[in-house]
């Protein structure tokens, strides 16, 4: 890691011009990543071009330097390609031309299905998230952090370690956290100002929502259930009920949980979670999808009485 | 703050028996304190006593070394009683004589009611947590940490900020969880293991709460109402709603989130939150009641309909 770190420190101190890109549907580990190191380097008075293909929406787009992205490029010789979050090329979307003509090509990412797909990759799956080690980077390269980078870095490691609770949160992302509050940042601030708040849809959705909830295999198995009419019932969207999933998983005892959505008319997708025992990338693997030990999912067409049962059952053979 | 550091840990290396202390119905911060704090004197070769009136709870009970803590005193001669977390000596409980007994008597609290009622008050309104001023004492007097006593500080400090997320989340917080991760504490399995999990009938009171969220005055104040037969219809017991607040609270564009609980007949509790613009202790005073800017409450008694009413007029005032 610390070559890579040297690595990348120099060029940004060498070169003078960076395109800056995360992943398509971009998280706040990306974009927080992103605004700081453009940031950091502007201030050092590099040329910056920040940039993702849609406008951010709230609450992504609520956090400060959002205004400093880029949604169309009107030009295109930089000095070097920085990639952040992002495992792949192909998950750069319309960027990855562009992306491949500006090299040196360098890859920041704590994603362990990373492809190396760069000149220079500072892949560190062991690191909490990507803004962990771009603030490495910046610190490396004596760059000065100020209270918009602070932030960013805050609000990337903040979010992708689930404040700071899961099981990538490591001592590292602490001292962090800890240096980055002495420029003024304020956790709650920043929770508030990034993470969605409820509207009467999302809430009578899960009222909805958690009437479905049944419990199979002796309360190991929890599962809740989502149909679109219930969501035009609600006067909801459909991404409103992805973080529903937490309710049948916190269910004392149960060790898988599965949220079933009709995402189109009997077609239906199913992300699951573990809370320790079962690996439910395995699971998953089963109904042709895939994932992390801990979260997976697939998708599925049919009745969802008969998906349902097909799955409960095969559930049983990992419970054992 | 660094004086009576010093007179505690002189105190702890000193003397040879002690009797440790928290709040009646403690919470993490009080009990993670303890658990640290006695056990670090234990393995010195100290005699400890830990004592609560009543046998812990899950999750509370959950947490690693709630086995050490007493709930009867067999013996009443220690060389000095050490109160965590504690505002004033009424709030000990049966302890209190026990307390007064045996000095000298330690305040170790970071309440900004603290009454100073101790001979040696170490009283930090700006510490995160009881515990992060217990780690700081047993650093001063070089008692050894190992993992119990590690995850007992990360536990009391998680959760009186929240997950590192409320505004008395400071730089030292982070410091000490990143310290304390060094002897193997994992965040997740505090947070899992002392945090509420979910029943069927929290749920069923959830979705039924859920059915009785309202907005008035724009949108900026946010109610959900619950009565004793929507708690019998869900088969959940009284303490269960205790943090349904959130879901009116994180409504976008609330600024006053109320939550009414029928707690006997006809007698209502208002619990209430400030997102930032109002004061809701003054609000409460008005009722009656009492509490911090961001959260206070009252009692009252009479028709639902009415209070309420009562209630959503008096909040024009504060919002305008």
């Amino acid at each position: 890691m610390e070559a890579e770190i040297n690595q990348v420190a120099d060029i940004l101190l060498q070169k003078d011009s960076f395109l800056i890109l995360t992943h398509k549907d971009p998280d706040l580990d990306g974009i927080g990543s992103m605004i700081a190191l453009g940031t950091a380097l502007r201030n050092k008075g590099k040329r910056v071009v920040l940039f993702t293909e849609e406008k951010l929406q709230p609450p992504l787009g609520n956090i400060k330097g959002a205004e400093l992205i880029s949604h169309h490029i009107s030009e295109n010789k930089f000095s070097a390609t920085l990639v952040l979050d992002c495992s792949d090329l192909n998950r750069l979307g319309k960027a990855k031309e562009l992306a491949l003509l500006n090299r040196p090509l360098i890859s920041i990412d704590h994603h362990e299905t990373n492809d190396h797909f760069a000149d220079i990759n500072l892949v560190v799956p062991d690191s909490s998230s990507t803004g962990e080690l771009v603030y490495k980077v910046i610190k490396k390269a004596g760059l000065c952090i100020n209270k918009v980078v602070a932030e960013a870095l805050f609000a990337a490691i903040q979010a992708d370690t689930g404040c700071f609770k899961y099981e990538n949160t490591t001592s590292t992302a602490f001292s962090i956290a800890s240096e980055l509050l002495k420029y003024g940042v304020s956790p709650w601030d920043v929770y508030r100002n990034t993470n969605e708040q409820y509207t009467l849809p999302v809430l009578k959705l899960l009222e909805l929502s958690l009437g479905t909830i049944e419990l199979h295999h002796n309360g190991k198995l929890g599962i809740m259930s989502i149909t679109l009419n219930m969501i035009k019932t609600a006067g909801a969207y459909p991404g409103d009920s992805e973080r529903f999933i937490s309710y049948p998983r916190f269910i004392a005892g149960v060790e898988v949980a599965a949220l079933i959505r009709e995402i189109a008319e009997k077609e239906y997708k199913f992300s699951l979670r573990s809370n320790g025992k079962v690996n439910v990338a395995q699971l998953a693997s089963i109904f042709g999808g895939g994932g992390h030990a801990k979260a997976a999912g697939f998708e599925c067409k049919g009745e969802l009485s008969e998906l349902k049962e097909k799955f409960i059952k095969e559930v049983s053979n990992f419970l054992e």
